[in-house]
């Protein structure tokens, strides 16, 4: 039996190219698995209260299994009105389908509603046992449908959030084959928590299991694919691409009630590797999927522009990205020559918008109001905002992009400015910490030549903006740790703050200075503020700024004092 | 039996502020009852994910529980942690306190998890019976707890989203009287239906309830109090004061079973009126929580910022608010005089800035990129984003909190400018439509008397802001009209499509024109970007632009055609 794994990159609510693409991979197989939810793509979110979205869903799945091969039987993960009764009024499915028609709905059993997932919001859980059953040469294969979540909850691995366990229950039927059709975020070293847990569950019930994940980037969730095929053994025996769409095929021997395969190694990649991956697919489907083709972006010869800068060419290519500088008289002269030389290294186009002027205007307009009142945090403001203004002039007049280059660092503690440098469609670097972004660029500068780099060969990141003290430059001489601790320590304590939930208390058990966390929590808590208007920000995290951080705005932070 | 209702306005997370005001409360009662939560305030949001919180809000509840008048029996609102097993680790609760001790600990059942819901996130279901006596003039009077949702599953009156009904249950123990705590948000004319609730049930079951409902605003979300006793018949015998702190005190009569006092008045109150109300306490409430004593807005001389002026006056005093005038060459003269008429009428002070020096700057700065190119909404939304950024200087300057003045139907279709006049700390009238905003200003000049309003006596807002046709002014001779239809006819849309899910071909059905509704929802998913930056906005409908609406963005709206 030739199962083929249909990791496909769908566009949210584009029903008809969402077919099309699982058309495009029903080539050839018995079974084709797709992704969760890929006809509608995930998330849908607020869609799936729309109730005509949902009914488009029943039409484009009846229009899809026409299209297919009648031979063939396809599981497809889709919306389904659940019956009635109480709860919820959907179903998250996977919908066979076979011979033209929907033989069978297997309902989603597991809803994830915790950090970025939504799911008891839209769907009632399924309680029926999932299982049907194939005749290929004569033989009878059973097959145990789940969907992403449902493998999730075995108390071995975790905190079970779940009363029941669908992979046990189906493993105590005679079944030859568990599929999962799954839409499972990236996170930093998420496939081998994956992988692990796939050969754990092949294991413990001596069953093979086909897993299949979307690709792609939506809004601020990127999907690396990396779908899995997992033989009795437990061994990884095929992995579809990361980061990228594919059509994973693999054979399964009727006699042997397996798949034949040899194992291959287990998923390694630095994390350099993966995050910039994730990035660069996230900038270029957020830009294709909200129809941009082009991005601009602030130069200021920092590294985090220049990180933003190298992803937004890989990810759009080099004719596609612009970059602005725009000097203040604090600015130094080194970065602009930075700037320039970075923008060399990429092959970009700049432009040069000096803000002087417009700081004298801005002056002169507020002079009347502001008196004699000392310069102060407003006019250090004014200069971010002006630039962010300026770009966002240029994107509205060429339909660019604007890329927003603050990392989680200062997005986390507010050393950014609400309709400044925050402007942009898109926080590309907003869920990198900043001393990630050092590791990256590092990173890039010696791995340049790797495959899938569409890059000019050599540095690409100067040497200097790499070691240079890193600055706003809204002040004379100014540098971010006049205000901040160093990153190493700011980035660690904000770890364990924000991916890990500790407390005040037990981050100051790790050794730092209670004072010290106790003002880096209340500046997180006091620049709530500005995050909650932030633009959408990749997630790599495990806890990211976005749609997983739901923190009140008008709070008394006593209870950390 | 005396019993007290604490409607109290709580801090999210101000634990030991909150407990202040819960003790405040006990005076002279047999049984205190808080709203939901009270104790860290509804909704605490993701601060429940910190474990340092959940710890501390248990000290809190010690120290009040020792503070009490130990003859009182109290139920508490707060967070306690779920015993071992499976599921999320909290429980929503309701904590009996008697003599300084925790008696009792009484779980939510029912965790909503729709529209601005999540509690499914954070907690775990109960499962007991939630029931406890107590002994007076020895008496026992036997006590069902229940909270908020756990009220709202019966099948008579709504889809019931949850597998059992926790009233019903209690209903069939021999209990005296029900208490519920809620924490339940304002919306239009909502008080009304939870009365027809608590009346419904009241004579189902032959119970007398206590409704506690929290008061105050936090955040996007403002709670209307209107803690409500109802007797066994069915009628309500009192109610606490709507939109504002309150004890309100019953007499249980411990021979009848009942309450003594007679049936009051159903709720009735002029939509125009209780909107008002709620979005005074919004704005006042998040100024304060945030610390904010004054605020700043733009003055357009429209109807949207006279009404957001008159509410700041009301809310924070007509010495604390701060006009902006901000006149291009395209605003026309009446615009400034309608802006400091307006101004006059509402007593508070004024600056003015003219705009056109740094339209100019922007100009010069950006021609030798923008060239020949023509003028487009570029241009227009360089004025607005000119305006934002002065805004917000004084905002920095002058600690002011900034309330942006933009009306639902607007962020609906993306009329409104990211970066320029959608900036603010807090969108004061984003939840409400245009339509009602113009009904919200004829009605302040009709009622500018009525007892709680602190305006000087007289019409507010100038006659020709009501009646002059809407404009942007952000190009010669524009009116709203030029590219949106009237707004009647849009707002009507937008309710059908936003409030009431209905999809294109229902709307179509009302007898709107099928290419007007297509442009119109269009409009609505293309302005996504923006809403997802806009600040926390007021709710006051079934459905607000916020934490209640999660769409995403990078989407293809095909399913519209």
């Amino acid at each position: 039996m030739r199962v083929g794994l249909a990791q496909i990159n769908p566009i949210v609510g584009d029903l008809e190219g969402n077919a099309c693409q699982i058309l495009e991979c029903a080539q050839d197989v018995d079974l084709l698995v797709t992704s969760e939810l890929a006809l509608c793509g995930y998330p849908p979110r607020d869609l799936l209260l729309d109730r005509s979205f949902v009914e488009k869903t029943a039409r484009a799945l009846d229009n899809l299994a026409e299209k297919l091969p009648p031979q063939m039987t396809v599981l497809v993960g889709t919306v389904t009105p659940a019956p009635l009764g109480y709860g919820k009024r959907l179903w998250n499915s996977a919908v066979c389908l076979q011979k033209g028609e929907i033989s069978h709905v297997f309902a989603k059993h597991l809803l994830p509603n915790y950090d970025v997932f939504d799911e008891q919001r839209y769907f009632r859980s399924g309680t029926e046992l999932n299982i049907f059953t194939l005749v290929l040469q004569d033989k009878t294969i059973a097959i145990g449908v789940t969907i992403c979540e449902d493998l999730w909850n075995d108390s071995e691995l975790f905190h079970p959030l779940y009363d029941h366990n669908p992979v046990a229950e189906l493993a105590q039927q005679p079944i030859d084959l568990l599929v999962n059709l799954s839409a499972s975020p990236f996170t930093i070293e998420k496939q081998q928590v994956r992988e692990r847990i796939l050969q754990h569950h092949a294991q413990k019930y001596n069953l093979p299991i086909v897993y299949v994940n979307q690709v792609g980037g939506n809004d601020d969730l990127i999907f690396d694919g990396n779908s899995i095929i997992c033989n009795r053994r437990g061994e990884i025996v095929a992995r579809a691409r990361a980061f990228t769409k594919d059509l994973l095929i693999g054979d399964f021997d009727l006699e042997k009630r397996d798949f034949s395969s040899a194992a291959i190694a287990n998923y390694q990649e630095p994390i350099e590797s993966e995050v910039w991956q994730a990035l660069v697919l996230g900038v270029r489907d957020y830009a294709y999927k909200c129809g941009f083709k082009q991005a601009v972006l602030g130069l200021s010869g920092g590294i985090d522009s220049a990180l933003v800068a190298t992803i937004a060419v890989e990810a759009l290519g080099r004719d596609q990205v612009f970059g602005v500088l725009m000097p203040s008289p604090y600015s130094s002269p080194n970065s602009i020559s930075d700037a320039q030389e970075l923008a060399r290294n990429l092959g970009i186009k700049t432009t040069t918008i000096p803000i002087e002027n417009l700081m004298t205007s801005y002056d002169r307009a507020l002079k009347p109001i502001f008196a004699d009142k000392p310069a102060d945090v407003t006019e250090e403001n004014l200069q971010s905002r002006i630039r962010g203004t300026l770009l966002m002039a240029l994107s509205n007049k060429f339909g660019y992009l604007l890329l927003s280059t603050g990392n989680k660092s200062e997005l986390a503690v507010g050393y950014c400015t609400l309709y400044g440098d925050m402007n942009g469609g898109l926080a590309v670097i907003g869920d990198v910490p900043k001393t990630l972004v050092y590791r990256l660029c590092h990173w890039l500068n010696r791995s340049v030549s790797f495959p899938f780099c569409h890059l000019v060969p050599g540095t690409i990141v100067p040497a200097q903006i790499l070691t240079k003290a890193p600055s706003a430059e809204l002040k004379p001489n100014q540098t971010d740790q006049d205000s901040l601790p160093p990153y190493d320590i700011l980035d660690d304590i904000l770890f364990h703050y924000i991916d890990r939930h500790y407390g005040k208390t037990e981050i100051i058990k790790l050794g730092y200075d209670p004072q010290l966390v106790d003002r880096v929590l209340q500046l997180v808590q006091r620049s709530e503020f500005k995050r909650r208007q932030a633009p959408p920000t990749l997630k790599i995290s495990d806890r990211a700024f976005g749609t997983g951080w739901r923190m009140p705005i008008a709070i008394v932070s006593r209870h950390n004092n």
